[in-house]
């Protein structure tokens, strides 16, 4: 039989605390301080198995659970000699969620379960204190009715309101025990008139219904947004906890609160926390009154006024130190507790590993460490890779006020304020003349390239995290949010309006990429620092790791970013990219519009000078380092003129008629561009654009070397699908390099490879490895053949998608290891069978998600390449998966 | 040591007839009747491996070939008494192409090689007939002129026609041996005159130059075109034969012709074939006289003038029967065989089986058969499955009136009508807007084939029954008609005369190639019977093979003609071909731009009726047989309205505003909308829609059902990729025929099952296999997302692809078995191992593709699905691909 049901309490518990994935986090925490012989309140966890059983069988619970509960409920009676809806001596419990993980306010609790009209006044005559049992039975009703009968919380709120206004009270405090005897009738009426039906008195039924709503509440919207948002599966199911409820409201020797061990904010370490005398927990989370510092220290820091829990009750306050004590020892880690005080006796509601900022993780990590608590290896584990993020892009001042007009999606993080511009030309024109701007479009395309580049920040109407402006900008390291729909542009008027403030051209406004925030006028950042606890942190984390870090990078900035952070070389520079700056996308144009291949070699040689200065300066940059370039890559229609003007510009440049131009234009329209004429297709189709990036290459690389540099050029051929293609390519590369070489008189050792980004690619893998020395895994491309999913047109259902939990997250920005992964296992296995040394790795976007990067270290990848920004998340993410695929390292992370 | 060549002659050869991979077509012919003591002049063959080395070798010869080849002409030389370069008794040789299969006319022949301005004068002695003698170095130095040196036919046909202009000849025939001895001066002044060198005197460098020349021609444009065109891989390589000459132009008692064993345009068995008198090959294939039918009932059927070779030579014409005999009785198939006869005594210069209409091969397969010649499954591979295509496209109705502007000789059957064009490149440009074009020429030559491959029919005023135009058009099934002598080409004037008729560009006229007629106008067709001897084949066809074969239908008229063509069942019913209709595109519209689920629903109502009556009529055509549904699958904006117009008309339907329907097209756009929002995605992002198409079904199948019919509905699920969908999915469908199945009180035997048509879905089909009952391989989208290629896009670069030799075939014609074909491969045996009883087909453009069926064979799928007019071709593959999987059959095919 299936044990549904683990009790813990007076000294001992069923689970213990590693059972958060039966128990919920709650429930693991409660199991463990039992065991650990902490002051808790006796209660049983229901576990998420019956959270699962329940949606998996039309929301019925499992026959044997109600035996079990019974038993369950029994043993707590038989401990505190009350019982369940008697009237004279009833037991009160609390009725509470509890995830794997914590999802904080995300799903629903009721309190003070238990009471009806009959058992209020046992507790009243019980308790002596009347006052106390009306008020715990007002807000029984008024939570349970929230909770599991939906009835809106407004009705209860203007009764109360009423009331306290006709009494002239300022105050839930100055509510006599009459006055909430007066407003429980009034309560009940509400429940009546909106659900049609009295509010249950029966105890049992009460119980059965509010863990029936707890379960429901695993699948609220805001829980689903939430594990959207925080990348947690929608089939863990929550846990929930029945408990003895404690009071801390029934005087002046109670208070309830909240502490962690260590400042979640910094990292200090010194005992944080804040209570409220005379109140119940919710109290605290609802904000009605502002809680005080627990520590003298705090209040000092602070300069609060009310007094410090450790002068109010010194005696409670020093057992709760010794507890912080005991549980930092048992859990080394920083925890976060809950806690009651009802009569002067301390009880602990809830232990659990506390959320902290980025740099308090990295100081608590380090100062364990320090302290002898933790191993090196069990700190690099404890960082979060992707809460790095935090800290190396510019922030905004914490302390800055702020004036929020909307928020969208956090695309990409950092802090960046500047003036409003509207289009990319527009933007480059003022960032050339050194000015700030905030690039604002409903979307952007490949043509907002070179103002997205200028901005320092991207705001956008449409679109979600993986849209052109959200993976560009990650790309770029610049600030940007997405998808405000608040957001209404108005190109006539050449303003845009939000929520009723209308912004024109030149109005300052500030993003804030972390969390989507777009604020009114400049508000100050700071500069991040890698250096202190950081430094130290990613120095153990690179000795442990075994995959490299690339990152992708064109311009010198970013590859001199990308070495800042620790990049060991270019992973993927897209040569495109290069073509986009103003004084080289008109010889672009003319190139793609060119009649006859003499006139494309004319565009061309107009273009080759500037890429050999460009490779030059990177290879320059990167020196003793590999740079992977891949050829032309995207269909050449992206460079199109698409405004008259333009048009007319190229027609004189390449000397054509307009008429041609649009006529070509009009050519090279593609239905699905995506699996269109690009990649090497182009270099197969017009292989003079190949042969003149080749030329660049090589001369780049042979300038460097002139300078004294070092250069390891790695040239890679995009969108291969054949062996053929492969081969032709191969030996045009070699063809070129080879004259370049002897006209130079220089020998340069240059790698040829091929991205693998088409299923085909995959497969064949064996025979491109006969003439490619690396692979690089081009996830994003692979990913959108392997699904049939266009990155551009996925936010039409990919919303449905997660709602309907069809991907556990988005595949763009986690690699699908199922589907795709399998494929670049194949690929890797099979290209290695007929090139042992093949060097492998990925660019995508995904090289920089640690889940993914977790999977590049366990098929055996040689690195991983993603934007410079996030190369320490990349380090990090290694290290951890080294870690991790040490059976030893499980053993003692788990313990 | 490499044997790079295999002599020939007097009784006995090196080689055998099946060694047409290394000896080409010709060689293995030669040597083969050689070993049945034939008489053939001796020769030798170079292998098709030298080609393949010369290709690989930077066009070089390989090293051993020059010995190997000074022995096997001192062989000839030493049986016919003659040497090459002799002065008095000089050996003359031809040097012909020769590849594994036939590609007539595509590559290069020199004739007569072993001349210069010395040996020429020694075969006039020996022949005592300076006249042949000098008529035979005219020609060589004309045809190694243009051939091995590049020069242009052009100046030396202005020669000739000066010199009989001045000396008042109407023929070739009345030049005197002085006259061709001038035009020989001539021409080696235009030879040095055109390439600057004198015309190489030496016969030994005549020799190498000419087989260079020979292997060079394999990669001639129209070469490469041709293989493009019949799927033949690049890599081949030709053979090249060196022969010595016989000569069927030393006087009247010499001659030359081609003749086939059976009629290779009805293929009644009646010796078939065609002469000159007097003349070399060259004569006959370029239409330069019009022959002469070899026997008197084929004088008589023609009503020809000319006497037939059984009355002029009656007793070389019985030894030629003789051979006939011996050679169908060898080869157990009809041949095409090349003769010459000199002086009274006859030579064979070629056999090989012989190109034949489909009817006609038909016909020979099955009388074979009953001669006891060969056994049914010999018949059943000799069948070209695409042939048959001939067979299942209308004819003329007998009954329909005709004007008939004249009558040529009917070369290829079938018939045609469309528009007259006199160019090929014109053919081919109004045949790429869909225009049906009649390519009329005075005769063609290879440069005309992608024009005769664009036209739907053909004609010419010369030439012969194995004229170019008629032996290219049978090998494309294109209808034909040739030598309509009454009709005078203008080519200044653009325009034709038939019989005083003048006909300009765009006219219309229908062709019948099985009676030689050309009628003015549009003349009527009926559909085909498909009785007599295809439908005995099609028996043997149907018993051999254990793939089924179905159709993809959606009109009841497509329904009725996939089963007249004997299709088993419905593999794919494209529901949204359903709702193009005007009468439903209205609704269908409506309910896309629907502002909200219940607009949805009430726009899906309107759309259900019609869905319903479908689905009924479907059922009842197919009773009893399978009918496998795909639910909606395309994006929804393919479906809206683009005018304004159509746009207002929506709107009042929908009862929203212009505006609002404008937005709502602007926001389904897609980037990239093969990788959209399409397919299952529309399932689940609206419910709605999947949920009334399946009533419908339901509804459909139970009205059927109700007539007493048998219904077996296989409701499939479009661009699956996740087990979760499929799941969803699957419950959805089930839910909706259970209800309607209560609802009518009765049961319906119906499956759910999915595409396999990305990548993924593939890969993961041991998932989808617990849900889904078949699997269904689109491999049209699993084409285009493997390969990363739009097939919308992909005439951007498939030509420079195909030209780059990187693809052998379309990957959309006939499948890519190594990349997609592995996908399929994986999917059926992981499918199978989740569930052993697992239906697969295909339903792909591929399924009609004979290649692709015998892969699907191959791979164990249960049934290919193709358009109705496929079946028949899928069917015949489908035995041969059985046929072929079985060893045993194999080596009775081969032997």
């Amino acid at each position: 039989m299936t044990q549904w049901i683990y009790g813990f309490g007076n000294g001992t518990a069923d689970g213990r605390g590693h059972m958060k994935n039966l128990l919920g986090g709650k429930g693991a925490g409660l199991a463990e301080m039992s065991h650990l012989g902490l002051p808790v309140p006796p209660g049983f966890t229901i576990t998420t198995e019956a959270c699962t059983w329940f949606y998996q069988n039309n929301q019925r619970f499992p026959q044997e659970l109600a035996a079990q509960l019974k038993t369950a409920l029994t043993k707590i009676e038989q401990q505190l000699g009350a019982t369940l809806g008697d009237a004279h001596n009833p037991l009160l419990v609390s009725v509470r969620s509890g995830a794997r993980a914590s999802m904080p306010g995300m799903m629903d609790t009721v309190l003070n379960l238990g009471l009806n009209s009959e058992t209020v006044e046992g507790l009243a005559k019980r308790s002596a204190n009347p006052r106390f049992a009306y008020d715990s039975y007002r807000r029984f009703i008024h939570m349970f009715a929230g909770v599991v009968l939906g009835v809106p919380h407004a009705p209860f709120e203007e009764a109360l309101d009423d009331m306290k206004r006709h009494a002239g009270y300022r105050s839930d405090t100055d509510m006599t025990a009459e006055n909430w005897k007066e407003i429980i009738g009034e309560y009940l009426q509400i429940v009546k008139k909106e659900t049609g039906k009295d509010f249950p008195q029966n105890v049992d039924d009460q119980l059965w219904a509010a863990v029936g709503a707890v379960f429901k509440s695993w699948m609220n919207p805001r829980a689903v947004t939430y594990r959207n948002l925080h990348d947690l599966p929608h089939d863990w199911g929550t846990a929930v906890t029945v408990q003895a409820m404690v009071f801390g409201n029934m005087g002046n020797d109670c208070c309830t609160g909240v502490a962690f061990t260590r400042n979640p904010s910094t990292g200090e370490n010194a005992f944080y926390g804040e209570y409220l005398v005379n109140a119940q927990g919710e109290d605290v989370v609802a904000g009605l009154r502002t809680p005080n510092p627990i520590t003298l220290k705090a209040k000092a820091e602070m300069k609060a006024t009310e007094p410090a829990m450790e002068e109010v009750m010194p005696a409670v306050f020093q057992q709760l130190c010794a507890v912080r004590q005991q549980l930092e020892k048992h859990y080394k880690d920083m925890q976060d507790i809950e806690f009651t005080v009802q009569q002067g006796k301390l009880y602990l509601l809830q232990t659990r590993s506390g959320k902290r900022t980025a740099p308090a993780a990295l100081r608590i990590a380090v100062e364990m460490v320090e302290e002898g608590l933790i191993s090196q290896n069990e700190a690099v584990l404890r960082i979060e890779p992707k809460s790095l993020d935090q800290l190396l892009h510019p922030t905004l001042d914490p302390k800055a006020k702020r004036t929020v007009l909307t928020k969208g999606l956090p695309a990409s993080p950092g802090a960046a304020s500047g003036q409003v511009v509207f289009t990319a030309d527009r933007a480059e024109e003022l960032a050339h003349k050194g000015v700030a701007v905030i690039l604002c479009r409903t979307e952007t395309s490949p043509e907002d390239i070179h103002g997205m580049h200028a901005a320092k920040g991207i705001l956008t109407s449409r679109g979600g995290m993986t849209s052109h402006a959200a993976v560009v900008a990650r790309g770029m390291g610049r600030c940007c949010v997405v998808g405000a729909g608040d957001m209404v542009m108005d190109e006539y008027a050449g303003t845009m309006n939000i929520k009723g403030t209308t912004l024109k051209e030149g109005d300052i406004i500030t993003l804030d990429g972390s969390t989507g925030e777009v604020m009114m006028g400049d508000v100050p950042r700071v500069q991040p620092a890698l250096t202190g606890h950081f430094a130290t942190l990613m120095g153990w984390a690179d000795r442990l790791r075994t995959l490299r870090v690339r990152a992708n990078a064109e311009t010198p900035r970013d590859a001199e970013t990308a070495r800042r952070f620790g990049a060991e070389g270019i992973g993927l520079c897209r040569t495109e990219h290069m073509f986009f700056d103003a004084e080289r996308i008109s010889a672009m144009r003319e190139m793609i519009v060119a009649k006859d291949q003499p006139s494309r070699v004319a565009a061309l040689e107009k273009l080759a000078p500037f890429q050999t200065k460009d490779f030059a300066e990177l290879f320059a940059i990167m020196d003793g380092l590999p740079v992977t370039i891949r050829l032309l890559d995207p269909p050449l229609h992206e460079f199109l003129p698409k405004s008259e003007n333009e048009m007319a510009e190229v027609a004189r440049l390449a000397g054509v008629t307009v008429a041609y131009v649009r006529q070509r234009v009009h050519e090279l329209h593609e239905s699905n561009p995506m699996l269109g004429h690009r990649g090497c297709r182009l270099g197969i189709s017009f292989p003079e654009i190949y042969e003149m990036q080749v030329q660049a290459i090589a001369r780049g690389a042979l300038q460097a070397v002139a300078h004294g540099h070092t250069v390891l050029p790695e040239i890679m051929l995009p969108l291969i699908a054949t062996e053929q293609e492969m081969n032709l390519l191969k030996q045009m590369v070699d063809k070129v390099m080879t004259a370049e070489m002897m006209a130079a008189g220089k020998t340069i050792d240059y790698w040829v490879g091929t991205m693998i980004e088409l299923p085909r690619a995959a497969l064949r893998a064996a025979d491109l490895a006969k003439h490619a020395q690396f692979f690089s895994f081009g996830t994003n491309d692979l990913t959108q053949t392997t699904l049939g999913i266009s990155r551009d047109d996925a936010g039409m259902f990919l919303a449905d998608y997660q709602r309907a939990n069809i991907f556990p997250h988005d595949p763009f920005a986690s690699l699908d290891t199922e589907g795709v992964g399998e494929l670049i296992r194949m690929a890797a296995e099979r290209g290695r069978s007929k090139r042992h040394d093949l060097k492998l790795g990925i660019c995508g976007e995904h090289g920089g998600d640690p889940a993914s990067v977790a999977f590049c270290h366990a098929v055996g990848l040689h690195y991983v390449s993603c934007s410079p920004y996030r190369v320490p998340i990349a380090r990090l993410a290694a290290a951890q998966a080294a870690l991790k695929a040490d059976p030893a390292e499980i053993k003692k992370a788990a313990a």
